[in-house]
């Protein structure tokens, strides 16, 4: 089915990773002679900033994934593998994986980040991270289970740590998840739950520094935690954790939360597979490249988006994790591999930014946009737009459009199944027995 | 939150399940003086007619999956609880579940079938069945799974088993299934898969009769076979299932499949609580019942739908197992309730059939009602508002119907994603070694 080293007519490019860079580079080698084969260990793209709306039920999983076979299906020399990938051997140039081995001419590694639990075993254990589907749809069971749960308590000092939800980390994760669970018990809660009361849940947002959305501008920070609080979360700002056992979350200042529910949105990590020299491995876990986005002292081998860290000496702390940071590079590497083969010289990567926007609730979004800086309602149109247009496919546009209207007009539209239910590890700490019906 | 049996001002009806049948007992009792508490394993009401919409990828599961909280929501005496339902203690008028005990004055019992494998542990073990929304799931990420596993294998006498695929049960699961597995290889496997062939992709339907839909008319039957053939599915009758170890389904005659999906919808079986006297259970595990769906020999418990066996002298064999049987016992039985306290004499359930339809694929579909009947484009139109006009919510509604035009225009608006990945348990023969990339 895929060619042999010795008899192929063109230079294989490997992708690895079928995320924002990933695509690009595939998409831009269009009609190019080099064989392309994407390997990623789903078989779709996960529109990654719409993750939250999945999580609190907005949108159907299926709404942001996008089957990549079907993304590429005109494209004849593209080819896809589903596979985990284990190792790199960069001087054999070969790409070792669970279901077998393929060789390259070109590599392009583009595999992402994770969840930084920044060591603390603790949290990792019992702390939600959300950066896949998977993860969206297991916070999405878990708010509505202890919903459940909370009901068939009494006594209201029970139901406390099911009604608490403490979201970590202030950046735009954390601000549009925590506004859109805010959401849920403002429109949701007081309609399916009459039994609970809405002052009962509390949606807590936990940020270390002294600001949220901490890369955006002192203006879209002001106006963000307002519409926050405006929706009723309590934004606890210059606070960190120190701990969470399963029921209760520690800061350093002594106070805590009890709670069954803390959503980790607090920091990433670069995630790629086994084969690099750890010299290059900068911080958060990232591989260094040099301006033409080359892995550092590897000729054929490319490293883009969240996982690769981009030294210049304009910019010595590398570039945002942001999905047009990873697109841009895709495109250009795509571009660099066709120049290499033409014996063209590559200028380096110039990174275009085109701003920064979040959103907190209906009607309730920031926009920066350089200069152009702007807030509320025509903001959040603008967000809707942008990631209407952004996302793949006519039936995902339409759908999602649907949804967002139907959310819109109704204040009721959101998916509350608890298709695959989320088994969280039970606590350390003893829970006190009181369940009765 | 609930009452006590003591200082309850109405009394208690209690039902379990909340399919067809159990969501009309609750609607029905809307504004009267009962205190109604659903009990379901699930928070959500699944529209089965349209499972295998979800198994082929057509659908989202949340387009056919209804919170039963919030379509209750406006009913004050309406409560729910997540249960599973262990035993029934009819003596002292108490369910007994995993979150706790409930008293009842009223039971219903709709608690409805699951897949009968007759027995056989074998296929039991490694057939598919399609039943819940999880199962339709791993149904879709089954077959997404296989021709993933079959562009893997280099030899094509490798890849066979992974690109036949059996479905068990001549009924409408199985026809509409098979239908709609066919559309995706002539739709979708074309497009995605063009290393792999359409002709190396089969896909039968067995069924042990010499009929497909036999509870309708010889007209639809032999309309639906022909559709079934002009879709490229090949029909086996009068062919019955001896065996499936995983790798091959062997059949009475002889002669065996190499495959790895058998999705078996070949017979159902009622399914409850413990607690029932054995002497009253009938063929299919369903609770005998009297012409007032009131299960023998028990004053204040009902049963409805497909675990119940209606008995009377003009249907010595019961009402079929079908949505409109369970919904007009629901109906009858939140009355019947109503009129026992109003201490008026009941009569007896009469059932009115609105006729049969099964639909087979784009612009394919048969049509029973009474002697009108009918099939082709029309079928398929009238089919497709039923279940529109059926399918509960208006979010649902206009997703649903986004969907179908978007498949029917594009005949490529399939989801195929592996979002949760299915995990058969090896089959017990040894497989051939023969994996490489």
């Amino acid at each position: 089915m895929l060619s042999n080293r010795t008899d192929r007519k063109f230079p294989r490019v490997i992708i690895i990773g079928g995320g924002f860079g990933g695509i690009e580079v595939a998409k831009n080698l269009k009609d190019k002679e080099v064989e392309v084969l994407l390997l990623d260990r789903n078989n779709y793209h996960t529109f990654q900033p719409l993750l939250y709306q999945v999580a609190t039920g907005t949108l159907a999983a299926d709404s942001i994934a996008f089957p990549l076979r079907k993304m590429f299906k005109s494209q004849k020399n593209f080819h896809f593998r589903i596979a985990e990938v284990e190792s790199i051997d960069t001087d054999n140039k070969i790409v070792q994986t669970d279901v077998g081995d393929f060789d390259y001419d070109y590599l392009v590694v583009a595999t992402g980040a994770t969840t930084n639990f920044f060591g603390n075993q603790q949290i990792a254990k019992y702390a939600l991270p959300m950066k896949s589907v998977k993860e969206a749809l297991d916070i999405r069971s878990y708010v509505l289970q202890n919903l459940e749960e909370a009901v068939l308590k009494p006594a209201a000092e029970d139901r406390k740590p099911h009604l608490n939800f403490v979201i970590v980390g202030g950046g735009p994760t954390g601000v549009e998840l925590s506004g859109a669970i805010a959401e849920i018990r403002n429109n949701i809660l007081v309609k399916d739950y009459p039994e609970l009361s809405m002052d009962e849940m509390n949606v807590y947002l936990v940020e270390g520094q002294d600001r949220v959305l901490a890369p955006l501008s002192t203006q879209a920070q002001t106006k963000a935690k307002l519409y926050l609080e405006e929706l009723g979360v309590k934004v606890l700002l210059q606070v960190s954790v120190t701990g969470y056992d399963g029921n209760a979350i520690t800061f350093a200042d002594g106070r805590s939360i009890e709670t069954k529910t803390v959503i980790w949105g607090a920091g990433v990590a670069g995630q790629f597979p086994a084969g690099f020299d750890k010299e290059i491995i900068q911080r958060g876990n990232r591989i260094q490249t040099d301006t033409q986005c080359r892995v550092t002292g590897l000729d054929a081998v490319y490293a883009i988006g969240d996982v690769s860290a981009h030294m210049s000496e304009e910019l010595p702390r590398g570039l945002p994790g942001v999905a047009p940071v990873a697109s841009q590079q895709g495109a250009y590497v795509a571009e660099h591999i066709v120049k290499i083969l033409n014996k063209q010289t590559p200028a380096p990567f110039k990174y275009f930014d085109k701003g920064s926007m979040a959103t907190v609730g209906r009607n309730k979004a920031v926009v920066d946009m350089g200069k152009i800086r702007f807030q509320g309602f025509f903001a959040w149109f603008v967000w809707m737009f942008v990631h209407l247009v952004s996302i793949f496919g006519f039936r995902n546009k339409l759908v999602t459009f649907t949804n967002w209207a139907v959310k819109y007009f109704t204040t009721n539209g959101g998916i509350r199944l608890i298709i695959h239910k989320y088994n969280r590890p039970a606590p350390e700490t003893k829970e006190k027995e009181s369940t009765t019906v």
